[in-house]
């Protein structure tokens, strides 16, 4: 056996945690825990909150007044009975000693545990997010640097496609209908389904597959599937709007040096033209 | 309590799972097992793989050979017993009943585990990933569409400053020796540090960042941290190469246009004076 690969090293398990139906227990209300309460509700999870309300931050009142599935206790952490039946813990709390107490706890019990601020006592970190419908990205510097994980995310930001989140949901919803058509996991059938919906997301652009209803799947299924061929977008009566802004705003950014360049060839072939004449 | 809002939810808990000195045991040793050990050794675990040697994957092989962090067995799975002293499973086989066996097993020891292919036997999935040194990026449609999650993938690998990677690793570096130099866990110093580190990071470009060596790194803190002020990398005796370089590719890509506009320019006003002369 050799050494290891240097770059083989020194990251994080980058992961999306299923937490559908599953119990998160977050202690503390403040400022760090309302973006956990958020981040945690996206999950689809249910949340118990222990934090005294005096020091509820205005987003967490927030949650607890518009949320269903939080279930609140105005204490502060009383003990392992509070850990029963929890799937996940995450404290934000500025006790470090019961912080370490509560991580003690979780890891007897074999329950994943984030205690803010306190990397040892954290079985997993968050980081810099983007979400947009199904679509979500995380940004990592593994501790390194929150700032500039944020302004990485910024970059990022501006160049993901305009309406990709729409276009995620809509070939969801796509492939949901091509397996009722050609139902069957794995096989032959599994694998020609997957190539055309490679052979879909490929041939569209982002903003075209956003623009995919339930007509126009039906005839991207009907004279596209069962035809083994990927229709374009104007076959199937749509029309790539938004696709046609992109292309001018490219375009303008090209006028201004184009017509400086212009004016500067008159102006240069008028000077020698006339300076001849005399 | 009212309805929940639409938004928050469909998606999952995206996390930086921590798997330092910790073992994960990988069944399988196929094309599939092959990525996730890569990304495992990336979060310096131990790994216990279990896979008959028929199978295994060239990469798979190619690990073996070259990384001391694998422990391997020639077999199959053999039960319970393999699950001792495992944090972690990733199964990646071609039978789905075992799978489904090892999911239970697991579940009933609360070890996390997730199974390929088979998304109810997953506490948590995969997505789409980036790496540069430090900075790990993961894109994650949520299952809907992992063709479009590579595609945005490649989107965003475009978008990403060339030197990120090597920019958090010298914020990281810098960060270090800054609580060398002003130590304490939070209260006034811990927050003057924060503040500081985050000026330093939106007055640098990413580019001059990368270039930070120790010498610099000790003028940045002598003339900046203790006169509470970021001076510029010019002030330090460092050169910005590499942003004069991105500043002449954005000129470039303007001469085309312009030159055009020119020779039009040119060709206008000579055919317009010429047939005046006349």
């Amino acid at each position: 056996m050799a050494a290891d690969t240097p770059s083989l090293s020194g990251g994080s398990l980058l992961l999306a945690w299923q937490l559908k139906d599953k119990t998160v227990l977050i202690i503390g209300g403040g400022d760090v825990a309302s973006g956990r309460i958020e981040s945690v509700l996206v999950a689809d999870a249910r949340i118990t909150l222990i934090a005294p309300r005096a020091g509820l931050h205005p987003l967490t009142k927030q949650f607890l007044d518009t949320c269903a599935r939080i279930t609140y206790h105005d204490r502060v952490f009383a003990g392992p009975q509070d850990l029963e039946g929890v799937d996940m813990v995450l404290t934000a709390i500025d006790d470090v000693e019961v912080s370490r107490q509560i991580c003690a706890l979780c890891r007897e019990r074999k329950i994943p545990v984030n205690v803010a601020d306190i990397p040892p006592s954290c079985d997993f970190y968050f980081g810099s997010q983007i979400r947009s419908g199904p679509l979500q990205i995380m940004i990592s510097t593994n501790g390194r640097s929150p700032k500039l994980a944020n302004i990485i995310r910024k970059k990022i930001e501006g160049c993901i496609p305009e309406h990709a989140g729409e276009a995620i949901e809509k070939v969801g919803e796509l492939r949901s209908k091509l397996k009722e058509r050609a139902p069957g996991v794995g096989g032959e059938v599994g694998k020609r389904r997957m190539r055309w919906m490679v052979d879909v997301c490929s041939s569209w652009d982002m903003d075209e597959l956003a623009l995919l209803d339930d007509n126009m799947m039906a005839r991207l299924l009907d004279e596209g599937w069962e035809k083994n061929t990927v229709p374009r977008i104007q076959d199937l009566g749509g029309h790539n709007k938004k696709a046609a802004g992109v292309h001018s705003v490219r375009a303008s950014s090209l006028l201004l040096p184009t017509a400086l360049g212009f004016v500067a060839g008159i102006a240069c072939t008028a000077a020698v033209l006339l300076t001849r004449r005399h």
